[in-house]
């Protein structure tokens, strides 16, 4: 172990260009120049400001000058470790990633994938082995990166080269600063933990664990909430519950009881083989705030109501945000009735774990919002902005609103061969259109004053299709969203009027049958405007980005003020997916901006 | 039964207008305006020359002409027939098809369908009910067909109404000028009978037969290859035989011993539900010549070779051509080792069919060109063409040169909520533009030179798509021809580079893998003139049009001049569909061009 002096931000913003280099010697990997250009944008606020100044250096290079820095890093595992060519600190996070004690095999495998991945770009592969924990990615792990990332476009692959670099630099700043994100490696361990209460079955993940499915009211289920409740209260909340739907209740309770609470939380059910931070990150975000003022001895004048949901993802009955409803008044009697695949009813299954059943003990807990200030969440982005931005923190701007449609063209089938172009009515074609004209009007509104739209045809298919037949028939989807039902419906319109004329021009049938249609839920100008204020006291901009995807706050909505904050994901994004991540230092990031609203609630 | 006295060619050539008119009475339903304007196209050359003028006229019609003449005629079957209203001509008609004899059932279900076409299209729905043969659809394909044609696009249905007038007036002209066409009845009875030898399984079909499959030396193939044998030899063919792969061969010897053959055929296998006149045609058509000619005590100075083809279709062995190919020398030793799906090798096959399956019997099959005058085919158009244009013959100019692809996009599958436009690299988009452009590009050659080219996208997939997940994969086919070698590549080469710049534009990867290139097979000029002075010869326009579909003349092409006619198929040119359809009036055309060739020898 190396024994470096730690270094202070009050040192480094005092410092000359000279030194301020020299102090940060070794953090991006032979590539003085970028410490010397970020000397610049001192002082630093925090040690968040700090790293996302270096980023924004590297962001703001050439491209040249971005493949030196990578090119400046060793191979994994590579020659480079032969040749003694590794920095030490390549060399201790490498040890760390067990890299040094390599298989045969794996050690070939390796070697096979430097190969390849080299030929392909013609950089170094570049992965933080130290990983989102901190604690080291498995060989297994790093190996099944190795090769996924070698099948990524070329623009892609160096964007996450510097991402990746980005991280090790955050790593070893750390290391440097001596600084350690306790609480947001506790909330990535309670994710773990959470996530060893799943239904699903399968290959373990590279990590060596189940897939994580978790639906409403089995008995995985339920011992998540057991989990919950137990996690609760050795936090501090005063008053720890499972409500009626299934939902767990933590309350902190405030100085004064009179005071309206804040409400806050998200769902801890999951899709099928989905993410261990989606929903789950806004319980723990707040969990560990309650764990900090506790464990200070603090009460602040407003109580804190953090709810788990049991139901958002409507995986297991054709129903969604099961838990919120309940909050919001919202929850149908009729819903009870609705059954899963095996025939069980909402009703049988919740009498099944132990609740009543009873539509007056759902009806019981609507919130009534003159007793909340608002409602807040917290959650993982489930996209790709703020990952491709290296911000760790959004504030949303509104959940889009959104309609979706199933479609169907009808043409006529007819010889691929005999066929002039001229006596054909191709539904593929016109879906084909359709599609194009989908995208075209989404990007219409990139710059609309609201936030931009998006349109996507994901299901696209000629059923029993074949090469030497004209599509007869096209099946599709339609997903279009907007930060408004305003600027939505405008574009649903464009996009109805179209398909009408692609349908009369190339004489085929085209259909849509509307499938959802949700409202758009902008955030509550004054709330979003207090997660602005906590990023930026962290020292980051306060960037504002809308959510295309669904959330308890969109229901929540319904009947209080609400704002989300958003946390970046690692791997593009990915959500509902096990490669879904988050790291450390960004949980710590939530759990500090959290604490920056309540302080100044 | 009425007493009318038959009509002649020349009575009609020589009346007023007046007087044409009203022989024509009744033709045409209540709309002498047709006659009237037909009577400028006087003097007829033949009665197909007669109904063609006819047709034309309404093709040359107002859109409200049309409608008019449509809306003409009573509803089949329905309250007219109860009122009285039908003409004379109706009334035999549906006496005919047994219309008259509904059941309970047939007759609310005919009321049904009349009141859904009259809501849809607003006007009667017309169906020559004495169908293709002129013998009588039965209730069930009267009730079949009505429930098909209510799903089709308006134009289209327009047009199917006035294309079963023209068979109606067809069927009543016959019968007012005392015509009956004897060959091409027999043709169609030769078609039923050969159908009646078929692997295929399931439900019969509308005309109580089962489906009609008939694969290279199954037993149902070889009884049918002795029923042709047999017909062959009642035709009066000089010999007949059964050669080494399967083919029958009849030979008619010409006065001549030393002079060359003209060879004929097409093939007698089928796909899987396949209609009952592609390929049979081409043997039918022949044999229907050589039985006049032999009726007639005939000789023409030239011997007539009629192959009929034992393979063609490519259905039960991964090969095709294998008839024309043994007379080509094209038949590879190692085809004889292909299996079908149980593993049989086609060697077994021909020997459990008492066939050598020696490869030197095969190879002494190879036909001496010197020895011909060359090819020619007779083939159901398996096209829209003809039928659309109200033409019963058409001349090819070749056959297209083919080029086919697998194709592959691979994109970055992510969250269609989530995901901003800018950052998408949608892989059905890509293949959604491809497919626009391939469109775009063969509608391009419409005027060209050698003729228009097609282009296909068949296949069409985005595998496990989601309505909220942008596709990061698509799946497709591609399917270019044109009708020569040049043009065709010119336009696949065009194709490729828009592939590729689409690719990067949208940062996909597109993979077109080669399946499948055939060369183009343009006619013989001097033999497709003797098709077209046939064809004129019928009083018809010799109307030019390319072969889209392969045919076994494209196998021949490679050793001697080749040429081809194509009939007309009904229900918009549908064929490897049990509703392929031809008319005893258009065989009987075929069968009197191709006289008209043999007698221009």
């Amino acid at each position: 172990m190396l024994l470096i002096p730690t270094l202070h931000l009050d040192t480094l913003n005092a410092a000359s260009q000279h030194d301020f280099t020299t102090m940060l010697d070794g953090v991006y990997e032979h590539s003085p120049w970028i410490a010397e250009r970020a000397w610049a944008s001192r002082p630093f606020r925090s040690l968040a400001h700090l790293k996302h100044a270096l980023a924004q250096v590297v962001r703001e290079a050439t491209v040249d000058e971005q493949l030196a820095l990578i090119r400046a890093h060793p191979e994994l595992a590579g020659k480079a470790a032969v040749a003694g060519e590794l920095t030490a600190e390549s060399t201790n996070e490498q040890l760390q990633a067990g890299l040094t004690h390599c298989s045969a095999d794996e050690f070939a495998r390796l070697q096979q994938l430097n190969a390849d991945y080299n030929a392909r770009f013609g950089w170094p592969f570049i992965l933080a082995v130290r990983g989102p924990a901190g604690r080291g990615l498995s060989r297994t792990e790093i190996i099944a990166t190795f090769a996924r990332r070698l099948l990524q476009q070329r623009d892609a692959e160096r964007a996450e080269c510097l991402r990746n670099i980005h991280r090790i630099a955050e790593i070893r700043l750390d290391d440097k600063f001596g600084v350690v994100p306790f609480e947001g490696n506790q909330i990535l361990e309670w994710a773990d933990a959470l996530a060893a209460h799943t239904e699903g079955t399968g290959d373990n993940g590279l990590d060596g664990r189940p897939p994580l499915t978790l639906t409403y009211l089995t008995p995985e289920h339920q011992s998540a909430a057991t989990q919950l409740q137990i996690w609760m209260r050795v936090c501090g909340f005063d008053e720890v519950s499972l409500d009626a739907v299934g939902n767990v209740v933590g309350v902190y309770h405030g100085s004064d009881p009179s005071a309206p609470r804040l409400l806050t939380g998200s769902h801890y059910d999951t899709v099928r083989n989905g993410g261990r931070h989606d929903g789950r990150l806004g319980i723990f975000v707040p969990m560990a705030c309650v764990q900090r003022l506790f464990q200070a001895g603090r009460r602040l004048r407003h109580g804190i109501e953090v709810v788990a949901f049991a139901e958002e993802e409507g995986q297991r009955f054709p129903a969604t945000f099961l838990g919120s409803s309940a909050l919001t008044g919202g929850f149908r009697p009729e819903w009870l009735e609705l059954c899963d695949a095996a025939g069980i009813s909402i009703r049988q299954a919740m009498q099944a774990a132990g609740l009543s059943g009873e539509m007056a003990d759902i009806a019981a807990l609507q919130r009534d919002p003159a007793h909340y200030l608002g409602f807040v969440e917290v959650h993982i982005e489930q996209g790709p902005v703020l990952n491709s931005l290296d911000l760790p923190l959004g504030v949303v701007s509104g959940i889009n609103g959104s309609a979706r449609y199933a479609g169907e063209a009808v043409g006529v089938a007819c010889h691929a061969g005999t066929t002039p172009m001229t006596m054909r009515h191709d539904a593929a074609l016109a879906v084909a259109e359709l599609a194009l004209l989908v995208e075209r009007r989404a990007r219409e509104d990139l710059t609309a004053p609201a936030g931009p739209s998006v349109g996507t045809v994901g299901i696209l298919e000629v059923p029993q299709g074949s090469v030497n037949v004209v599509p007869g028939r096209c099946r599709f989807t339609l997903d279009l969203r907007a930060p408004t039902d305003a600027q939505r419906d405008a574009m649903v319109e464009d996009v109805i009027a179209f398909a009408r004329s692609v349908a009369q021009r190339r004489g085929v049938t085209l259909t849509l049958k509307p499938t959802l249609r949700a409202a758009a839920a902008p955030s509550d100008p004054a709330w979003q405007q207090r997660w602005a204020d906590a990023v930026s006291q962290l020292g980051l901009p306060a960037f504002t980005l809308p959510s295309g995807a669904g959330h308890d706050a969109m229901k929540l909505h319904e009947c209080m003020p609400q704002a989300m904050l958003f946390v970046r994901g690692g791997n593009d994004g990915i959500s509902h997916n096990p490669l879904e991540t988050i790291t450390n230092n960004d949980a710590q990031l939530c759990v500090d901006a959290f604490m920056h609203l309540l302080e100044k609630l």
